[in-house]
């Protein structure tokens, strides 16, 4: 019997011929110049998952559509796997630095090469052609299968985050699969597991009613740039924990298990100096350093401004000062309930010779964790070593993700995090690109997953 | 015989023909299109000190001109006096709000209006019309007569200082005279006796060699920000003083005689709250609110800057944070010694996590200070008594004006500010003006003043 493998070796040039069409659209979402393109995009893969036998539709939204497809012919008692890509694409013009033009992809070297190959439409195709390989091969997938296709991932994402909080039903599944991600090697993939959350706050201390000559007033009035440092260099103890009381409380701690799991590829102090330059670590001396980016939240400040800051001297009290704050979150802290957090403690240390308001319009992104245990991270387990050929070992990422929180928020399961790329594939930069084996593996893979959910 | 005085109240309303003559020419010299207008204004000043019997020059400078004038008819034994004054203007519009045209001088309620009345054309034409008075009543001045009149006092005055320092025998007086200032009460003169210097420093702390995105980076990293923030926050103690070693060392303190006639004077916490509308009065407790202006040195965070201050959030640990400081200074503190001994407190309070660099291209300005018991000032005294009507209390000021402590530094000789202005003027605003009464005191006061300065 022919399998899905042999029908995705056979039809290995004729997918990346496909991919390649769909490369050309220029479906950059950040530039309103290039609606009618996203739309094209999201035409084209609607177009391609009709084609080889899912049920899909172009869903209009306030900016560009969203894309949904479903196969669920294996059943109601059978599991469903939703999985999540996007259309959209970053800018790209070759004066950038591209040695080829970033819509007209290309095959050199063992990759492909242009916009939007590793990031994301590749990756995403990746599943598309899994799915095509079962259903060709088979006449029918292992699991149900949902596609949930966004156009605004590079440029915002609101409106796919307003779907899936207004269409829990329809996404309904028993894990979500995104592919949007990249590994150090090809010989080692990797499963993030944990995604840190983030939330804002804006800070202002005003003193003065207005900028006041410094000659005339100066050592009478809190000057509130002094006030504002002194309210920050408050905000963290000595030992470089975050002293607002309470911030660590709800702070799911790593266990024995994950500690384990994650030192086996450490960030070592030497990546850490290549990579940032800085004289030397900083943080929580009980964890290693990427537990301090990975596990650890953080309060860091982004952003501070008053007075005058132009070239030459004015020798001002400034009016006011502000700083632009966020606190990077892990799981189970609440993004709300530690904006709280900090506001009160910073109202409680601002003396009486200031005052201090407060802006947070937005509501930030919980932390979003899943278990490295469930059987759901052992079945992508199983599938990258079946279809990849290597055993992954478990990441956790500073950075906040906010679909993946939305898809754990509201449909209420694990969601994997399966990365087919490289991470020098320069996403976002000149020269993206995707190793062809890697795209190859990803179908693999993919296939396995479905194959492994099938059977939990 | 007919005196001075006499000959003041009969010229009166020619005088003030003259001044407006003066007034009409927009001398603006922050604004490099008006550089005729202010060499204009420089041949008219000097063409009348030539009309009253002084030898009059005008000086080529890089930028505008300055006009030096002498008497030396009372001989090399006699007592010489220093007027000092600047013929250069702010800018003005009508449209900023001026109920009238700005270079269109017009007396009406008792003032004089118009850009220059007070700041500083008006004041100074009251010593050139004394003298005046003095020479065509008595054929000669009771002592040798100076002036020095520049043109960039409101554009940097950097001309007038590189004269100053390379002509002192030419400037040679036994005191200086400037009148650029103001009183609170025309009842009330005020003789300013003390200014502080002022000295700048801008401190920069790096940590990464790029903006780091703050998930994948943070909690690993000192921030520049924060780090900026701990070192200001430790540049002061909590009762408001200095915290730098040494910072206090050469201040030389204030006399109970001093405070005595300060007191005099007050500047109330009500006064304070309606200049500055800041929550409550802050500084060193041990000083009045007018004594912390006048009299203590500070430092003070003119500007600070570092990361993204836009709209909305970008999430970084930035490359770098910078601030800048002055000291205001007051006698005997040395301005480069203040900044050495900042620098190395800073230095030595910055952690090993970032770097700390200066820029300090200004050398700064030392404080400004004349014994109030000097004969000079007793001289001064007398002559606002007889010339003005009222007694004046001395006042310090908190500013710095970089003139006066060129002569006092050079000419080795007591400078006299004795303002003839309100400090209702809008001198700098719209809707600039003289009291009539107080041009016309001021000129009986100049009287006054060389009659006083010639029987010490
Ligand atoms: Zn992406
Ligand atoms: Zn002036």
């Amino acid at each position: 019997m022919r399998t899905a493998g042999d029908y995705a070796q056979d039809n290995a040039e004729r997918f990346r011929t496909e991919l390649h069409e769909w490369l050309r659209i220029p479906s950059i979402s950040t530039d309103a110049n290039y609606a009618a393109e996203c739309r094209r995009a999201a035409d084209w893969v609607a177009d391609n998952l009709n084609g080889i036998g899912m049920e899909a539709e172009v869903i209009p939204t306030k900016r560009h559509p969203l894309v949904y497809a479903e196969w669920l012919g294996a059943g109601p008692d059978a599991k469903t796997v939703l999985i999540y890509g996007h259309y959209d694409v970053q800018p790209a013009v070759k004066e950038d630095g591209w040695a080829t033009e970033p819509f007209e992809p290309i095959e050199r070297e063992g990759k492909m090469w242009g916009r939007g190959t590793t990031d994301d439409k590749g990756q995403l195709f990746a599943h598309i052609k899994a799915v095509e390989s079962l259903l060709k091969t088979e006449g029918k997938l292992p699991v149900n299968v949902k596609f949930i296709i966004e156009g605004e991932e590079e440029s915002g994402g609101e409106n796919i985050e307003k779907y899936v909080h207004e269409h829990p039903e329809k996404l309904a599944a028993n894990v979500c699969v995104i592919s949007d991600g990249s590994m150090a090697r090809v010989e080692q993939p990797v499963i993030v597991y944990a995604l840190r959350g983030i939330v804002p706050l804006e800070v202002t201390v005003t003193g003065p009613k207005q900028d006041l000559h410094s000659g005339m007033f100066g050592g009478s009035v809190h000057n509130p740039l002094q006030a504002l440092a002194e309210i920050i260099a408050r905000l963290h103890k000595e030992d470089g924990t975050v002293a607002v009381p309470g911030f660590y409380d709800d702070v799911r701690e790593l266990s024995e298990e994950e500690r384990t799991a994650l030192a086996k590829t450490p960030y070592t102090p030497e990546d850490w100096q290549a990579d940032t330059g800085a004289p030397e670590p900083w943080g929580e001396a009980d964890f290693a350093i990427h537990e301090r980016i990975g596990a650890r939240p953080t309060l860091e400040i982004n952003g501070m401004a008053g007075g005058y800051w132009g070239n030459g001297i004015k020798a001002i009290v400034p009016e006011k000062a502000w700083a632009k704050i966020t606190c990077r979150l892990v799981a189970d802290q609440d993004p709300a309930k530690i904006v709280q957090l900090v506001k009160d403690y910073i109202e409680s240390i601002t003396p009486s010779t200031v005052k201090v308001t407060f802006k947070s319009t937005v509501t930030g992104t919980a932390a979003a964790q899943v278990d490295m245990d469930t059987p759901m991270m052992q079945a992508a387990i199983e599938a990258y070593k079946k279809g990849w050929g290597a055993e992954p070992v478990f990441k956790r990422e500073g950075g906040s993700i906010p679909i993946v929180s939305d898809f754990l928020g509201v449909l209420k399961q694990p969601v994997i995090l399966m990365g087919f790329g490289l991470n020098t594939d320069n996403l976002h930069g000149p020269n993206e690109h995707l190793r062809i084996d890697m795209f190859h593996k990803g179908i693999n893979t993919s296939v396995q997953f479905l194959r492994e959910v099938a059977v939990l």
